[in-house]
């Protein structure tokens, strides 16, 4: 069995580096120096087993959900990601089981140009907390309290994927790749994030659940929102899983989470600014409803008022599935 | 039972801000602001429950000292602690524990001015993830590689109450208010690592053991070190417990882990800089030993080379105490 400080070593071998990391691992403070006059967006999120993750997850995916989920964070604010830190509890040293996350992890960090700077390995139940530091400009972070009365609401990519897999999953079926797929390495939506500024008015992504999330951002703006769950885009898996039952369809993609897609509200006027921001970089979005004065969610689908079974999630209220909450 | 909402709530009408957090607890991320032209020091480190505290912690010995630990990270680097992430996994949404335990991290959080921007609660075994990012001037950090043969080691404080206290709680024993305090409620040298900027070579903050500490500095630096073990600072409650046990309070002094003093090297004309330094801020320090040229730790005692019975910390060897590493 490996000791700690080999577990160290293959971790800091493939941690990858960037030119603004004065001093990376292995000192008790990474030494970063940001670029002059961009403000930092920081974001924190832990994955635990059987709460984030089915337990017979291969630890590749592990790795790189507990990266993807904060970089989800960073990109819903139009901050550009740069450094990460690690604190990974295992019940033992293993490194095959290391080795595979740290893939995952690190295939991820390559693609968004972020350097692993620092963490800490210790004894527990596995758990993986992640720590993300990005840039962005003065005044140009997307909040999720910038919501208006008259905005449009836009997602992106499509919804409900992750939820349905979650329940093939916890029902003992097998689950279609791409499902799958898009539980175990959702997609950060960072270009998005990052061409949305200056034209979305709020931003938040979607873990918790479309409407859960929305509420949240509909609060602290202070205004209501009407969503058509009939206009919540689905993927050609999830239309096949779901083509004789519209109703679950709905529940997954209006509230369930781990989806890490975009919903931003932007004017009407930037419709079009919206529409090219998106096609610029190849990423689907879909007008889903609208901001509206007063407060709540108000859903509708097939010409009448839509009432999820469940509506939202909270971790600590029994019975639930495998969600996480950041703040 | 609270739901995660509650919780959340909780913790933000408790945790503090600074002029340069631009927007706290409440979005997807965090948005600072750092001062122009200092960099960043940056670190993680967990505590798990049975790990790296006993089950019967008091919670706001909990939050105090998982804020401790990382503030001492900075505190070694001779980082100014600006702002800090929690990410706290618990069983059970339990509003009395999570009182107390905000009441000690803020405690401690309000001591050094550091705001508690962003985080997230979640379900899982109670673990408690802490990332804090501090200020430091440009090349003006303590890093562990830094030690010349001829520097003095020095060390702040006392060592091996913690130790001490760990060996009582897991034989079953009482212990002595003064000792559990040093296991419990550890106090980061952050001023003291402030002022040893421009005097220190190297510094570490000692977690797994002072040796096994010194010795990551060491190979770190391209140096050895000789230490006398005698010369070791003891606390009066450390030495009433061991007045009739040398060899045990040696061990604990030596290679206990979880006493978050500083151990730090300077050359020899800077002695009495040193000292003014810690005497300015009415911390003790000690010298203790020497960088000599070569690599390894001799540690002397009683006139003879001392070897410990069990010498540094690794997690993942079995049958090893509590400590925590951070890299």
């Amino acid at each position: 069995m490996a000791g700690e400080f080999d577990l160290i070593d293959r971790i800091r071998a493939r941690a990858g580096t960037r030119g603004d990391v004065v001093l990376g691992i292995g000192d008790d403070a990474a030494l970063l120096s940001p670029p002059p006059g961009m403000q930092l967006a920081f974001a924190t999120d832990t994955l635990n087993i059987g709460v984030h993750f089915p337990p017979e997850t291969a630890p590749r995916d592990i790795g790189w959900k507990a990266l993807a989920v904060n970089l989800s964070d960073l990109a819903a604010m139009g901050a550009m990601p740069a450094w990460c830190g690690l604190s990974l509890s295992m019940p033992q040293a293993d490194e095959a089981w290391l080795d595979g996350f740290i893939d995952g992890f690190t295939a991820l960090a390559g693609m968004h140009d972020v350097a692993l700077v620092g963490g800490d390995t210790t004894r527990g139940p596995l758990s993986i907390c992640v720590s993300v530091i990005g840039l962005v400009e003065p005044a140009r972070a997307m909040r999720r309290d910038g919501a208006q009365a008259g905005d449009d609401v836009w997602v992106s990519g499509t919804l409900g994927d992750a939820a349905a897999a979650l329940w093939l999953w916890q029902s003992g079926r097998g689950m279609p790749d791409a499902l799958r797929e898009r539980l175990d390495r959702p997609v950060p939506r960072v270009a998005l994030g990052r061409a949305l500024r200056g034209i979305a008015h709020a931003c938040i992504d979607v873990s918790d659940g479309l409407l859960a999330d929305l509420a949240h951002a509909c609060a602290a703006s202070g205004a209501g929102a009407e969503i058509d769950v009939d206009a919540l885009p689905a993927s050609p898996g999830l239309m096949a899983l779901a083509k004789d039952d519209a109703a679950s369809r709905r529940l997954w993609q209006a509230t369930g989470g781990d989806d890490y897609e975009l919903c931003f509200t932007a004017p009407e006027a930037a419709a079009d600014a919206v529409a090219d921001a998106a096609a610029g970089i190849g990423v689907r979005v879909t007008r889903i409803g609208r901001i509206v004065q007063g407060c709540g969610i108000r859903a509708r689908a097939g010409g009448s008022d839509w009432h999820p079974a469940v509506s939202g999630h909270q971790h600590f209220v029994p019975g639930q599935g495998l969600r996480s909450a950041a703040w």
